[in-house]
């Protein structure tokens, strides 16, 4: 069988008057978008808009649930309750998927915005509660979770496909964890170290840490920024390096999805 | 056949700290729950225990989308294009209906609340974009509008089924309007009368004008108000008494439903 | 007396994640900054850092304040009432003083945005209320108002100083007012024949409307659009233009101020 | 010198077309009121409203600002930095300032509210940034805060003037920090007792922890909750029983208040 890889990126990022990233120009790279759902960016319209630019170039629509921290951008902790979590992911992704299927389509994952993403990726019950919301809303959707994490084991054990998320341009950790930003290794800024790097999670499978120590990884999916600068060249440059290693670019295949 | 009437009822209008009605001692007077959907009222976690309520009740479950007016309740008029009405209208529905999907249920009707309401029934272009998002996300809803007004004009035109709504306590001009709560004679306090407009409405299809003329109406679904001194009583009152005079208590029956 | 005109501008429109317009480079050409105060744009955050870079520029602060409506940019007339009109101005404008304060300054006026400005300018009644609500705050603030509308009668009779505001792009009715944005001859595009209406409106006191007559008009403060494309091009050339024909550019003097 | 304290309570907590609290029950009671800024709760009418209440009851005007959580009451810990709790402070201080202003009055002093407090009373970088707002909208202010913690500390280092607080209803661990609410032993119940430990506390300047060890506490202010079933009741035994044992109820001093 091929080797693949699913490029997502975070879409949708406008509100009302503010624009952000640029998503015509990122869409043509990725394979699966993650669309903003009101809470920390993506107001009704700018989600039509994205739903359908999304569906123009081909790539799987998915929800981008946050905490509700406008000013933020759902970047602060908020020390939110496993319960509070599951009901506002229902309420996102239950936006989000009338505006899929307002044009006719439908979501295909979800993946947890910011700090609520980071929250899922180190907090059990709080991954539990995010993935049976998921669940509970459409049991046919996809999950995207940091490799390795706990948002992994917990999609799972309540019954929910996952797409294990990977990094090109971060560095990993012995234990599987991301690096974080706070520290001086965190990011990769050689765009041929992290094509090699994303080259032989999919290929091999592995992944060296910064303490020189390869680890297992499985690489699902690959995020790409879409509103850094460089974004747009970055994601060229990954995209014809992946293709040029004989890896496919190909959006998650759902494993179970009940009839509509 | 015999007569029935559906009773709808504004539920599930607290938020965070903040409780409104008395939504638990209403419901088992009601067929329909009308549910806010965060932009006037209601955040993710009323939302969820309102649906549940309504489920216990054997309430059909309606969305009750609504101007993005917090602070206002979403009772005051703004001047939204069509296309923005349609976009707010999408999203607050597809949260609704997936917070029932998570309890296993499904929506059955929408019903705009507050300004929007009033804004449907007068402006046509505004009621035709209402109408088209209920339709796009869900074919099979039933959306409750005004009887008489332009807004049931619009939902049958975009080939949505329209439940058309009467109210007991208020009062008619000629043209079908109701009277303006600005003027003395808009409200109808005494029970007793208000009780008589109803069933003739239900049982003669008219109801008399203030001015004392005669006009048709279509009686499918009366309009309970939760939040009032008062309230409870009422609601007691005009269910015995529709109940007395023969008029069944059934909500609206979906014509055309999709299979899921 | 040196003929003088003030050069206004609406700034710190940037809210969390989101950047608009361009603050530093349009700083230079005004002396009067009109600074959103939270509720279409503009967190404190923003705030903070806008009026720095007022007070680093030498630009008069202002408050900008809107209606609560942030996913519209404050620019879609909502139906508020003259007295939460008054609630929701004193508010932003003691936001913006005490972020003056924490830098040891003070605001100098007070610009309605959006729809608010709009309707202020129609409506007597909440023309009034705008104003006393800023009288009521600062007695020595000053209130911009369009030239010749009733916001300039409501804030005078309540004792407020105003500064009447003119338009360099726009055309007028003969009535003073503005040609609205819906017919085609509301904007001037040469750049020449806007500077020539503002040189004639500060040296004669007149401004030919589209019907060909003089009216009169007092032009006190200038409105320059920042957030336009060529807004720099044409800040400066008006800057340019106005300095050549021998008017000075100099804030609104305040004529009564109370002590701190 | 006859012994005092202030009875402090929190007020205008109400949103909108929500009611919370019973501010005119309980004002008659307190001497300083904790008036919510529009991030919890209070909207600018309830502000309005609220100052003039405390100001017919002889209340001191307190600002209670708070983080932007309204969903969730701001009680919940948000990860904020401290400078952008800084800005929040200093935008909230000043919106109450000039509702304050708009009625010919003026703050007293701040008091944080819910999570901002309770994060405020261990993280002393927090507890600065909070202290130097307050301090840089108006130097006359008292900063209200829980007695013992590290924001008096912080208040005082920014030169600012500090009301210790202390609560009748909680009890105390031997670090003079109140028992966690998650404890079964965190509340006192038996309004006797509860009055006796404040009683304690003003005349001996000492309480008895959980562990049964007498501890220093300076009472400059007494939290009365105004919101809880019985609130009144217990306003009412607490103000009798103070007085009973010859404690007068009187708002802080001001020290150093710079002229108007």
């Amino acid at each position: 069988m091929a080797l693949t890889i699913d490029l997502n990126c975070d879409m949708g990022e406008s509100y009302g008057a503010w624009t952000m990233g640029h998503d015509d120009d990122i869409l043509p790279y990725v394979t699966s978008a993650n669309i903003a759902c009101g809470y920390h960016a993506g107001d009704p319209t700018t989600m039509r808009r994205t739903v359908a630019a999304a569906l123009k170039n081909d790539a799987a629509l998915g929800a981008h649930p946050s905490l509700p921290d406008l000013q933020g951008f759902g970047r602060r902790v908020m020390d939110i309750t496993p319960s509070e979590a599951y009901d506002i992911v229902v309420y996102q992704v239950g936006a989000l998927a009338a505006v899929a299927a307002s044009q006719g389509a439908r979501l295909h994952h979800v993946k947890a915005h910011g700090a609520l993403y980071n929250m899922a990726c180190k907090n059990r019950e709080l991954a539990t509660a995010i993935a049976q919301a998921v669940r509970d809303v459409d049991a046919g959707l996809v999950l995207y979770a940091l490799a390795s994490s706990v948002q992994v084991e917990a999609a799972r054990e309540v019954g929910l496909q996952v797409a294990q998320e990977v990094f090109a341009d971060r560095t990993y950790q012995d234990d599987g964890s991301l690096t974080s930003r706070k520290r001086p290794d965190a990011m990769i800024v050689d765009p041929d170290i992290a094509l090699r790097q994303v080259v032989r999670m999919v290929t091999e499978g592995k992944v060296e840490s910064v303490q020189g120590v390869d680890i297992p990884v499985q690489a699902d999916t690959l995020c790409i920024h879409g509103d850094q600068p460089g974004a747009l060249v970055f994601a060229r440059a990954i995209c014809a390096g992946l293709q040029q290693a004989g890896i496919g670019l190909r959006t998650i295949e759902p494993v179970s999805r009940p009839a509509p």
